[in-house]
């Protein structure tokens, strides 16, 4: 726990009243929760720069106010009848904190916070590095938008009518602009479909694994989300069948083209299949499309919105951050003209959506051609960056894991042989100056692990990929000197 | 009803084909509902430009194969069973429609949908016009911010300092970035409260008349929502001991300087009254403060969040649009550190906030001064234009309403003498070129409207008011017509 005490200074009181009131002032915030453990005085001595005497008394005090008490193994904990004992009452916010909204998962959280601040070499982040775009095109485009443009008249329909005839043209889309809302971003489009789809205690059958089930927008609207397994070609649609039965599905969710966590493609019979199920199923299906331009041969496959030729039974979410720079959040939703009214309408209500100017700005890039030109350089780059990533593996792996080999996007999902404990294995690669996701938090049972080669400087990746490859033979290693103690 | 159907063109089938198909996907995307109604055959007729006895002979063949039916003084409307009678069985879309996120008022869209598309003097539009703002040093900035900073390397706590020191600082409120959480403006830090803090089936209080009202959030959350009445002080504190006793409210929200709608701001001894009532109670406050900063004459009241010296009792969320330019729509929450954690880790997994270029723009308009200096023009022209609007009122009136005086922000609150039907009186206000927003929408019971004098431009609003002074009286007349047919 890191403290904001400053003891002294300009304060006239003594130093250990001074301490007394901050804890006090923790606890009354809900800052300090019941139970929460205080730091050791020793500990605070030397984080204070104070003699431990000092701190003795404050702690003394503290507990002789009923405000924290102390416990031989235990240390000082806050009491749990803090909030009563207060001079003021005040509201005990640490009750809400458990009812609501999941937080995120501590391993998601723990990588978060090491990429963030650490000089660690990421295989986490999937997001593509700002070296893969145009950075000095891109703002002087953008400067040019600032001079001509009035950018207080914002034309919603700019972007609408770009991405229909730039973006889904090349995939076979055909979409006006009533079928098309954008968002800020994938997220977003997820947040909509929830809000206006879906309601407490619905069933949706998600692809297992799946980035999903790593945020808790689904489990926090109270949504149940049913496993539906992946295979080397995708997900078998046959299984929707046991799926419907079983729980009532409301929705397919999938991400056919270069999955995410796992790289891997729906073939086109499967897609075909998926398509017939569902419509005989009467059950709508949710693709989420983020890499299909990313293909390492230049060849996307057909999107299953552009399969499904009379519309209605396929909403598409997708984003085009992967294809014009990580600065441009765009997402959208396609669907038939009622839902996207439907959508339109939440999110007004919701305040979401991008900014004007980030809108305007994707818009002219997409007219402009830049996004084009740029896409086979982002092709190229990535198939450079897959080979390195597959090549350091096969030199340092051994038969320590299994993977499957993408046709494009930027991940490799690797089966580790005899993984377990997936907290201890981050630590580690942390220790080795190396940060990859572990599978579980992906809905899979434990002993995967997804590696990004999109984030992480080219140059880097071998290192990146032997450092995790010491990582894993040391935590195998450690688990079995701890088996045989 | 406008179709996007147009008829012969390159098709080479019979155009009375081609209209069965129309209608048969119009039905299979879910586009008409069962027991929505079909063209008139006249109307459809003249909208095509094709002989009426072609849609005649269309309309035969979709009763034929039981899609729709006629009956006599209900014209030709979707069957109830045409979703089994489809060749291909698809989804539909209309049975989740109702399920789910409730959508906008009628009213509101209504508005919405006039003020984007005609030509009328807007008195409803909540937002300042963009002439209140110096467009062209904005620009300039940018186009400084695009050349002098590499966009890709944000600084999240940039924004953070500067509305710490430059703007919170001038409402004497003390805040370190890690008590703030920046959003993409008020409903996002609304949706964020409603996902971490409430539970469906919590009860709330909201002043009434509220501008909560009109949006669904909280209803769509299964939040109650409880009336806290206003007058010309504001809130009466006293009020919330009953409230609290008769629904065990887990929160109050107001919005206490410049009140939107009613322009009217909580006197100081009631601020303390409320602190004092939810501490003892320990139900939390939420602040809502986008106005403050426009005063009159200068002279903003404390807020709430800075009234409470302790913290913990009170979350400002706020929103520094009305102070920089419709384009910045940034927003934040004021919290204490673990609320703010909490709403962090929310935001990030629901996918919201302000793109990174907004919030650079933001926070260097704040460091600038720009915004200090357009703050006393914006204050002038705010006060001119409620002069305006009042002496007009005083002239077109009459004694057909009543209206309370603000001392800040751009809303006037009218009281209506003899209204009801709010939906004639919107339509006979469109009628006269003119649009305010009827008071139901805010939760009132009928009979009063608000102006806002802060979209429209200054050399209309006379010209506004006198439309919307006509608007009434005929409104008025008529139903006094009505009552003696």
């Amino acid at each position: 726990m890191t403290l904001q005490l400053n003891v002294g200074g300009q304060n006239s009181k003594p130093i250990y009243k001074q301490i007394v009131q901050y804890f006090e002032e923790m606890i009354l915030n809900g800052d300090l929760d019941a139970g929460a453990p205080l730091p050791t005085e020793r500990d605070l001595a030397v984080q204070l720069g104070v003699n431990r005497s000092t701190i003795t008394t404050a702690y003394a005090e503290l507990r002789a106010s009923g405000l924290v008490y102390s416990k031989q193994g235990s240390g000082t904990r806050v009491s749990h009848n803090a909030w009563d004992l207060l001079p003021q009452r005040f509201v005990n916010w640490s009750n809400v904190r458990n009812v609501s909204f999941a937080p995120m998962l501590p391993i998601a959280k723990r990588i978060l916070e090491v990429t963030s601040n650490q000089d660690v070499i990421n295989l986490a982040t999937g997001r593509l590095s700002n070296d893969l775009y145009p950075q000095d095109s891109y703002k002087l485009l953008m400067q040019q938008i600032l001079k001509n443009t009035d950018l207080t008249r914002v034309d919603e329909q700019e972007l609408k009518k770009a991405l229909a005839s730039h973006f889904f043209a090349d995939q076979d889309i055909v979409a006006e602009p009533y079928e098309l809302l954008t968002t800020s971003g994938i997220q977003q489009a997820i947040l909509l479909l929830i809000h206006c789809l879906l309601s407490p205690g619905d069933s949706v059958a998600i692809e297992c694994p799946s980035y999903t089930y790593t945020n808790k927008l689904f489990t926090s609207a109270g949504v149940k989300m049913v496993r539906l397994p992946i295979d080397k070609q995708g997900i078998k649609p046959e299984e929707i069948y046991e799926l419907y039965n079983r729980h009532r599905i409301k929705m397919v969710i999938t991400n056919p083209t270069y999955q995410n966590p796992t790289g891997t493609t729906l073939t086109i019979e499967r897609r075909k299949k998926l398509l017939e199920i569902c419509s005989d199923l009467h059950v709508p299906i949710i693709e989420i499309d983020c890499f299909s331009t990313l293909s390492y041969n230049g060849d996307q496959p057909p999107s299953l919105y552009s399969l499904n030729k009379t519309k209605g039974l396929v909403i598409q979410i997708g984003n085009i951050t992967e294809a014009l720079g990580p600065e441009l959040d765009i997402g959208w939703l396609l669907a038939s003209k009622n839902l996207i009214e439907r959508f339109e309408d939440a999110k007004y209500q919701m305040g979401l959506g991008a900014s004007s100017f980030t809108e305007k700005i994707a818009s002219e890039l997409l007219l402009s051609g830049y996004w084009r030109d740029n896409r086979t350089d982002l092709q190229e780059n990535l198939t450079r960056r897959k080979d390195i990533t597959l090549s350091a593996l096969k030199q340092y792996a051994g038969n320590s894991l299994t993977f499957i080999e993408p046709e494009g996007g930027f991940y490799l999902w690797c089966k580790l042989n005899g993984m377990t404990r997936e907290k201890d294995l981050l630590e580690t690669l942390i220790q080795h100056g190396v940060v990859a996701v572990p599978g579980g938090i992906y809905g899979v049972d434990k002993g995967f692990i997804r590696l990004s080669f999109a984030h992480c400087e080219e140059e880097r990746i071998n290192e990146g990929v032997k450092r995790l490859c010491n990582a894993i033979g040391e935590t195998k290693h450690k688990l079995y000197s701890d088996s045989i103690d």
